[in-house]
């Protein structure tokens, strides 16, 4: 099968691979319908991340072709929507919510999904069919539910947005994007994006977002202030993982408010004194999408909600090293690979 | 008046200071009925923060003797309590139920409570006054109030501590015991502490603790790993402040669990990467004891919880110096001063 591999850092090929099989009885097989670039797939792509010769991709959609003889929840046939970690779903941790901490975890990105077929571990735990086979236009969505629109909304959830709050999202790409899609659903009073890239605001304001501070840093958290009373806000949703980013959502966040970060954290340190002084609650990680997932599918079923926008460019598996460029030179936000 | 003052780190001594005055009508004065030595009076004295001159101390119970013209809820007679924060109690932070870090928030440290008088700002919403005078062996627990058990209880909240849950506190010191004593008051399933001094592991058994742990660090981590099946604690609060204790907290507690910390943060940076894959809460800083002295104080009139205990070292307020040392040399836990 085709399957996208990164030889070194920039060094993006597609070519064959060999086709994944059954190899324990709670696996299954798919064949992937649609996979994506990740915003994390830039930090090796950019050599911040070590890779030598890694096959690619943890987002995908598809149809189930072979399932393991342990596994009961889905089969052949089934269109299935899955997390970027493979997980047991039945394990005290998952049952907490946690499922991209699973004791069995596995990441699907060691996998990679940018490819024809994909195994999937866990596949019980893993994988949630859609109600049918989606209408095509569903696609793009359902794939934003594998990780950018479960990863935003895990974001907001962890930051604690809801009615009467005034939400912050620092980071314009697909994941900050997604986390004012989710403050709108899950019912925020005021949404502000910090952005300054006209198409990035306009789909902000699409999904929900009342506000845009174009400022950064310490002059960005200034602004926010300056509409929040001076206290900031009750929810700080951070997508981005530099110091800077990170800075500036614990600052935007006012004392007892509540920071969500999503962003893969890269060098950073947080200042043990200004963090306690803060008194910001600060939770995140690797997003338990599988926590999300049945709602999030649902959503995109009921057509309420449309997180496929996030794609601003298609292109089909072959050209995976184009879409790469794309995103590395912020010529698109997020690129779906057609399989 | 008498009053404790620090010259330079080590150099403490009570000597006259000028009388307390209402400087603005929400003020009150009281007469310090009991005062105390915190750990972190401990910082300045080992030179860890700047000290020059400064009057010392932020806990205290005493009687009101005089109130500004716009104080309502406190009068002169009145037995009271208050937190090391001033605080309006009315405004949108103090509110949410953050006073420590209201808008108009004033540090007593600032004015210096180990001394015979204490002026106190904002007085309706900084001071609590008790049901009536106090019979003597309250005054302990009801000072206690005014830091450490408020500070213990607001990291066992933080940590969200209840029923069903583990929770492990880094820290055997007064705060770290008032820990224990708030995750049982919480209902907490089992309390660990780690602490390697014998009575110190005396007072944390009595106050609820169900096991002991006396390595420290990773080892510590380790050892609480066997006691909780690999997964770690629901609940960990941190009470020491330094890089070894904040790693040992965010290491001990499960993927999705909770870390409250109150310990002072003393150079501590947080790795961004480990906190991120940690997938912890983390939440914790000043505690804003204000919003549990209500039922605190409930809790010690009825004779239902004991806090007092940590103080094992009583002397008059002319021996102060005499209290520093023993703490810094850890021949006491805590020290109480009659004035």
């Amino acid at each position: 099968m085709l399957g996208v591999v990164m030889h070194a850092p920039g060094d993006v090929r597609v070519e064959e691979r060999e086709d994944p099989k059954i190899q324990y009885p709670t696996d299954a097989v798919i064949r992937v319908a649609a996979a994506c670039i990740c915003g994390s797939d830039l930090w090796p792509y950019r050599g911040a991340d070590d890779v030598h010769d890694a096959p690619m991709g943890h987002e995908y959609v598809g149809v189930v072709e072979e399932v393991g003889d342990e596994v009961r929840n889905v089969k052949p046939g089934d269109f299935v929507v899955g997390s970027f970690f493979a997980s047991d779903n039945t394990c005290e941790i998952c049952r907490a919510g946690y499922q991209s901490r699973c004791v069995h975890a596995e990441p699907m990105g060691a996998l990679g999904t940018q490819a024809q077929r994909a195994r999937v571990p866990l596949a019980d735990g893993t994988l949630v069919a859609t109600p049918g086979m989606p209408d095509a236009d569903l696609v793009p969505s359902l794939l934003a539910a594998s990780d950018v629109l479960g990863t935003g909304w895990f974001g907001a959830v962890a930051a604690e947005a809801g009615p009467g709050k005034t939400v912050a999202v620092v980071g314009d790409g697909a994941v900050g994007l997604h986390a004012v899609l989710a403050a709108k659903q899950l019912g925020a009073e005021r949404i502000v994006i910090f952005s300054r890239h006209a198409d990035r605001q306009r789909l902000a304001a699409e999904f929900g977002a009342t506000d845009v501070i174009a400022e950064r840093g310490d002059e960005g958290v200034a602004k926010l202030k300056d509409l929040t009373g001076g206290l900031g806000a009750h929810s700080v949703v951070e997508a981005v993982g530099t110091q800077e980013s990170m800075m500036q959502a614990i600052r935007a966040t006012r004392p007892g408010g509540h920071v969500g970060y999503v962003g893969v954290a890269h060098d950073v340190a947080l200042p043990g004194g200004e963090l306690f002084f803060s008194g910001v609650h600060l939770h995140g990680g690797p997003a338990p999408v599988r926590r999300f997932l049945p709602e999030l599918i649902q959503l995109i079923w009921d057509r309420t909600i449309d997180p496929g926008k996030v794609f601003d460019r298609t292109l089909p598996l072959a050209d995976a090293a184009e879409g790469y460029r794309a995103m590395d030179e912020r010529r698109a936000i997020k690129v779906l690979l057609t399989v």
